[in-house]
């Protein structure tokens, strides 16, 4: 079992957080990303070079703590590099350093973000982003859209997939037999018998009935704001990224780990972007992207 | 300084409540209710009936625990009467036990809440709700309506009026002289530079620089999910119910108290509502109602 791990934008905290990393977890990891950024980066802040083996994609040039079409590309590669070696079955999972989308986008690289690209290259249509720590386990049906879309957005067939999609993963990655599935609403008080918004009555509740009716453990929807302080179940179904990136990030603020759930492999990511405020002053956190390597090694050997 | 309490639905576990809040609270309260239904939920919960003051509205046929048109009578007539004696200055304010629209509703009075008759009956037109704990304090720009809604609602106009009626109430009912306030944005991410929604850049931005040209100590929009476990504020602006409720509810569940502000008078009410489920069994937690009292003398005394 071995995991890549990719070094993300060169100008955020990517390259210190994985140096950190490697500090604490010395394991056969295979690195993605530039030589030149790595070593950069060690000398700067007088951290070891890790033993593990790196495939050096090239680039010389970045920016420090902003974006640049350089940092972009130098990003855009390693991620590429790295799911080619999932593909081929180099690696049993990759752990993905945070990239910058606009970088990207400098770079001529237009995506909304890396999740997208591991589906377009893997091929997968059904996929799904899994907020996982000890305490909780989060699945979206919407994640990086405006509010005000996501209404339209949920269908009774997007929600039956994104459910299907937690179920199966929860069976075969978590090896939960008979997963417990809790729904949020969308509406406040989930919409209180129709008071307060239609999609509970309308989309959310007929779903729910139909996986239950086939023996599925699913109940809801649950008023979102109770939710957290009353019940719990192996995978809660967030409508919307606030509501259930809001609690998450307060049970779970260093330690969660992102997983996308429907790749053909495993891809886990921190649970913070690049923090170009904070890039080469040595104080960037590891805690995240170490719980994503952890993650990553539990789910291949479970 | 006094106060006065409504009991709120009869079916529903507001008198309970407020037996068991002046078993530990005996100050010379005013209690506005129906005085066959304290004595029955005290006889059946062998508690004690308080020495207090009742305003009594009548009614003797009530329903435990489901909604009814006699319930939501009696329920609509105690608000009404509380509204009455704290506009007479009879009580300096008023807590307000929870009641159903629905059975509202079943008796002819068609209203969203209990806020929008206080709102009617004092002619008050910039109002809002802020829950309020120890820890935390939200004003809520919108609050019980469909999520699909929320951004058409939000106009740069709402927004500032409701900064503005937070800021004034900061100053008079807290006596915090210079708030600092906190604005959340709506999408995900704080919209992520216009990548995800474009209400940030259009309304809430510009609201927010605006007032801090005036010297005000304000700041956002900040994305909702880090804001919590990262930044404080004397009080926060959240763009919907959830958004808002989520943190709360986690953060102090029992003891959250809802203000409503903007009225002649101080209104509380505890944070939860009817809960028909445990009506009449004794279990009821009298926590939220207590602070809600004690906020309420707090404020008067302030």
């Amino acid at each position: 079992m071995r995991i890549g791990i990719t070094l993300g934008d060169p100008g955020g905290i990517g390259p210190e957080i994985v140096l950190k990393a490697l500090r604490v977890l010395r394991k056969d990891y295979l690195l993605i990303g530039s030589k030149v950024v790595l070593k950069y980066f060690a000398e700067k802040l007088d951290l070891p070079i890790p033993k593990a083996e790196l495939v050096d994609v090239g680039g010389t040039d970045f920016t420090i703590g902003e974006d640049s079409s350089n940092n972009g590309e130098i990003a855009y590669r390693s991620l590429i590099k790295g799911i080619e070696v999932a593909k081929e079955g180099i690696v049993n999972a990759i752990v993905t350093a945070p990239l910058s989308k606009k970088g990207m986008a400098m770079a001529g690289h237009i995506y909304p973000g890396q999740t997208e690209i591991l589906a377009e290259m893997t091929g997968s249509k059904n996929y799904g982003m899994m907020m996982v720590s000890k305490k909780l386990k989060i699945l979206f049906v919407t994640t990086h859209i405006p509010l005000k879309d996501v209404s339209g957005v949920i269908t009774t067939e997007l929600l039956r997939q994104k459910i299907d999609l937690c179920m199966r993963s929860m069976k075969k990655l978590f090896k939960i037999d008979s997963p417990s599935i809790g729904v949020l609403g969308l509406n406040p008080h989930a919409g209180e018998g129709g008071y307060i918004g239609r999609e509970e009555i309308e989309v959310i509740k007929p779903v729910i009935e139909a996986l239950r009716r086939s023996g599925n453990n699913i109940d809801g929807p649950f008023p979102s704001d109770t939710y957290f302080s009353k019940k719990s179940a192996d995978c809660v179904i967030a409508m919307y990224h606030d509501q259930g990136m809001i609690p998450f990030k307060i049970f779970a603020f260093d330690e969660g780990v992102n997983l996308t759930v429907g790749l053909p492999f495993i891809r886990t990511s921190p649970d913070h972007g690049t923090a170009f405020d904070i890039v080469g002053r040595g104080i960037a956190k590891p805690d995240s992207i170490i719980s994503a390597i952890r993650l990553a090694e539990e789910l291949c050997i479970l």
